[in-house]
């Protein structure tokens, strides 16, 4: 056993520190935490270096590289969308990331990012609410009750205050899990049987499907004027969940156009239909909600700036903590051009 | 702490583990093994989903994630190149990968991958020259004794079967590093104290210096005919190591036109300068070395498929050996719809 020097070493942060991490910071302050590094961000958006994701398809689903840079600091999330993966026991998806310094290309950080993924996106969706959703907004309709549901639910009334949730999923299995797990949070939950049910009375509605097709979550008739519609399970090439009717209805905004035309609701309409880049309205070079009646949606396919936000917050959240380990990651020779050197002394 | 169970676990080969295992295999013959690998997925070339690597550029480096996939099985490298770092007692070149099911998205593999590009490059330098360089090839003179070096010259040994190598470099401090590394390896290894007196009597010559520049390493009046040129250290947009005319005297092979034309050697030629891709010579399909005077430059910058076949080698060679680690690196909770419950129950 070689014993490698502190260079070498990238703090790793697995699953299980990734949740004693949660606990340690409380969910709400970390969905709050995190909502702040991602606003910070995109109010320099002009920093990073933008590409949409690079996706490898196949007949049941697609991994993704999502790689974005500052001056200082480069990030990247590998992340997997296996819709069929639930029925045999696995994670529809999985993620981890990695932030490195820009100036000597080494690694700073290596993280879990599948519950970080569930949290950054509850956290964005969330942020994007504040700016958009009516003033006062008190309820949510969470249209799927999947993975992502609680996380949407807790960020919702962490950021934006609501106090109500509305739950549909066509398995009344997965709604019972939500209602079970959001017991004593505080907020108001109501199991519906219906999706028609479960917006009913709601400012907000949170669409967030799984299946990789053409679906229709949401029907133009079911939609009402002066709502926000967070729109999350639409993410990759042939996947959305709105009628097309409801996108000529609504004010939309996107992260990332080049990404979301791509793999949005908006993949439906012209390439040239107006979008508004959230970054925009956060930085008020936009107009956000005009007025009470207005319908917003937000098309949100999930963009690599928000991962870089995430792993900025664990990296400065795990600084002298004991929530990582030290992974022998980089080879580190004394002299570095004697790799091989460092490797024949290794045999001794 | 929450034990995962082993959905959630993924083996990681750390440097320790890396350098144990190559002492294990012995370095010649994992070289070998390396390039059959290489080999194999460069016949069945039709069968990877390729792209150019994405890179972000940075003032002093890059930082590259270089994915590609088949059916069965998706890779990818992160790898920084950081000329600057070796001043600062850094590598030049660090790198890690993945190997993943296509099928799920689940990784399979994660490794540490700045000893094994060592390998897999030299491993593809070599199994390239068995094909292109002159039959019966003795002499490799090479020029740039850097951490790539000693690979390279034991990777012709073993795999090309020459015997003598002429080492130069412009910090002769490096040249002595190599002599001294390879003392023992029954390579005849002679010190050069110019680049001209280096490529005496060599039918291969080797390039790999590290400037991000356009440099010129190898002069047009320095090569003469019925030579096998292997430049692998120009591999990034701006950086090149050979005169343009030496060039236009070659028959050019490379590995994947679209990414070559960027970063290799060929960036100083028109874009539609013929090149022959090496798997055509591998299959069959297309000549490689016609007659004893050609000179054919295999203008080397490093492709995605090759560090997929290092990571189906090393996922193959762990198999019930004791040198990785399971990191817990994915969330699986009982339900998959039921991460929330996970984190919570983590809390007890």
């Amino acid at each position: 056993m070689t014993t490698p020097s502190s260079k070498a070493l990238v703090p790793f942060v697995s699953v299980d520190h990734m949740m004693q991490l949660v606990h340690h910071i409380g969910l709400p302050a970390m969905l709050r935490g995190l909502a702040d590094y991602i606003e910070d961000d995109f109010r320099r958006w002009a920093d990073f270096d933008k590409t949409p994701r690079i996706a490898s398809h196949s007949a049941d689903g697609v991994i993704e590289l999502m790689p974005t840079s500052d001056s200082e600091s480069y990030g990247f999330k590998y992340v997997n969308g296996h819709p069929k993966n639930m029925k045999n026991g696995l994670q529809t998806v999985t993620a981890f990331g990695l932030l490195a310094d820009m100036d000597t290309g080494y690694p700073v950080l290596l993280t879990e990012m599948t519950l970080l993924t569930a949290l950054r996106t509850a956290a964005t969706s969330a942020l994007v609410a504040r700016y958009l959703a009516p003033k006062n907004a008190t309820t949510m309709a969470m249209i799927g009750n999947g993975a992502q549901s609680e996380f949407q639910s807790l960020a919702m009334q962490a950021i934006c205050g609501i106090t109500h949730v509305r739950l549909y999923d066509i398995d009344p299995a997965a709604t019972a899990k939500v209602v079970r797990n959001l017991t004593g949070t505080g907020l108001h939950v109501t199991a519906c049987t219906t999706p028609e049910q479960a917006i009913e009375g709601a400012q907000i509605l949170t669409t967030c499907t799984a299946d990789k097709q053409q679906a229709t979550i949401l029907t133009d008739n079911m939609v009402g004027a002066g709502v926000h519609i967070n729109a999350i399970g639409g993410d990759c090439p042939g996947k959305t969940e709105l009628a097309a009717a409801i996108l000529h209805r609504s004010d939309i905004f996107v992260e990332y156009p080049p990404q979301t035309r791509i793999e949005g609701e908006i993949q439906q309409l012209a390439a040239d239909h107006p979008v508004t880049e959230i970054w925009q309205v956060i930085t008020g070079a936009a107009t956000g909600r005009r007025d009470a009646r207005q319908i917003t949606l937000f098309d949100s396919v999930g963009f690599a700036t928000e991962d870089f936000s995430a792993l900025r917050y664990i990296r400065d959240q795990i600084q002298g903590s004991a929530f990582f380990q030290p992974l022998d990651l980089l080879a580190d020779p004394d002299d570095p051009r004697d790799l091989y050197g460092m490797l024949t002394r290794a045999a001794n």
